[in-house]
């Protein structure tokens, strides 16, 4: 395949990002590949997995001279991130984020953004319950969707370009705008999250119910929450500190149903409870059908052979 | 294996009982299953797959002479089940049940079992996200856990018995006693179930994100509700209009947690959300180390090469 960047420049180097270099070199995307990440620590991990080409000592150094540079950092360090690379951005290039929430990276990266430098957002919407860059993987992204998410009057060319790139990378693709894009993520990520580590919290916090019989007993259902309960907490703290409307939105819908189906149990009223029921069942099948997701079984985990 | 029971019946013929029926022959438990259910059409299917090697024609033929008669309709139904069986149970037979909810079927069950007659309540903490006989195999229980929960006062040679037909069937056991078992079957079990529906039902709901994007983007949290909003709507409503009082007490816990964590995105508070998520993240390494999930990313779905 021919090279879609010349260089590409990852800022962080977590499980996004590391799965972004690993997943761009087994395609042959790009020539090269610089990363930074703030710890040392991460910056060894990268360098002796491979992660990228080349690390460097500072973000402004893996963002010179890039053609793509891509922030890989939670939401809430955008705006400082930009304001660092900003004066080493050559002319031409394309800033990108990573970001789960865009309005607030719109509004964080944009006033740093020099004059004939294009800035065009995207969401990988991949991720695993790991973090940081061991986790990453070349797959990650395989058959998941990346949302990309340019801002008004942004350059046509810069954004086809950005689009091809992540399609090299193995997702799909969909353009979105900025204020719808929070408001599905809120739906179907952002309260999803909030909802699975309250559950969490609950199950550990509630005295008369062990923690060795919640973990013993997680198989009836309580484990599908963990999973998500395991993310990163920094980068979900950032998440609902920055997509609070929606967000807020969201949960007041939730609590609203919830509320429903707590007086349907409270009054005896099974019929109300059954065709809840009944309506949800439909849209898991829509999930499989759409691939994403398995009809195994228990995702197929644990004993039976397929 | 020496057959722990010389006849077992099963009374209904959806995934639990369809995967008791293979798992017992599986394993040589016993000699002869025998199998009822209500429609033709299970009944048929049940003999065609070989579920088990008898399939009867009423309830009371079914249990007629059996040595172990397993309940395995949804817990509403347990009583009517009881009561017409009860006249065909033999001296020393064992009755038992699958039910998600022990207090209420002991209610149920309890006034129909003849002097004589043992009985000894059973819940097999596994399934699936399918549902009727076709849905069951073999080895669906294998390293999960069945509760055991005797009556006061049950003999205990009946409660053994029925102990090793368990773990035959693969199933790890625990005894636990009935108010007990209900609570902690809303944690683990009943409270997250309902909390997956609304969150489904809210996310279908929403106009403003279409059905498609709901779909499309499920793989960014939301899908892991869907699993479990997808099981059984009679078996759901059954369990949360006889297991009400725990589900209204954790349901009340959980609503505190939420607006706690609400009120901190509405007012900013991010060290509070980041401290909780930091908290629940240490369960979800319990469950794995306990051997109740897998470690692998996605829960081994998807794309990457293990």
């Amino acid at each position: 395949m021919t090279p879609i960047y010349d260089r590409v420049a990852l800022i962080g180097l977590g499980l996004i990002a590391g799965s972004m270099g690993l997943a761009m070199q087994r395609a042959g995307l790009v020539r090269e590949i610089t990363g930074y990440a703030r710890t040392a620590k991460t910056r060894e991990t990268a360098a002796r997995l491979g992660l990228v080409t080349r690390v460097c000592d500072s973000a402004a150094e893996a963002a010179e001279g890039a053609d793509l540079v891509v922030l890989c950092v939670p939401v809430g360090a955008m705006g400082a991130v930009a304001a660092e690379i900003a004066p080493a951005l050559k002319p031409g290039a394309t800033v990108s984020d990573v970001g789960s929430v865009k309005r607030s990276v719109f509004d964080a990266v944009t006033p740093h953004v020099p004059e004939g430098v294009h800035f065009v957002a995207a969401h990988p919407m991949a991720g695993t319950e790991h973090s940081g860059p061991e986790s990453g993987f070349a797959e990650l992204f395989d058959n998941r969707w990346c949302l990309i998410v340019p801002p008004e009057g942004a350059d046509p060319a810069a954004v086809d370009r950005l689009e091809r790139f992540w399609r090299g990378l193995g997702s799909n693709t969909e353009r979105m705008e900025v204020e719808h894009h929070d408001l599905v993520c809120a739906v179907v990520s952002h309260v999803p999250h909030l909802i699975a580590y309250t559950m969490v919290g609950v199950a550990d916090d509630f005295r008369r119910v062990s923690e060795q019989e919640v973990i013993k007993f997680s198989a009836a259902g309580f484990r599908d929450f963990t999973r998500i309960a395991a993310s990163d907490p920094t980068m979900w703290r950032d998440v609902f500190m920055t997509n609070k409307e929606a967000t807020l939105e969201i949960l007041g819908r939730f609590t609203e149903e919830l509320f429903a189906l707590q007086r349907a149990i409270r009054t005896g009223d099974g019929q109300h409870l059954f065709d809840y029921f009944t309506h949800t069942r439909a849209i898991r099948r829509g999930i499989i059908d759409a691939g994403q997701d398995t009809a195994a079984p228990d995702f197929g985990r644990g004993a039976r052979k397929q």
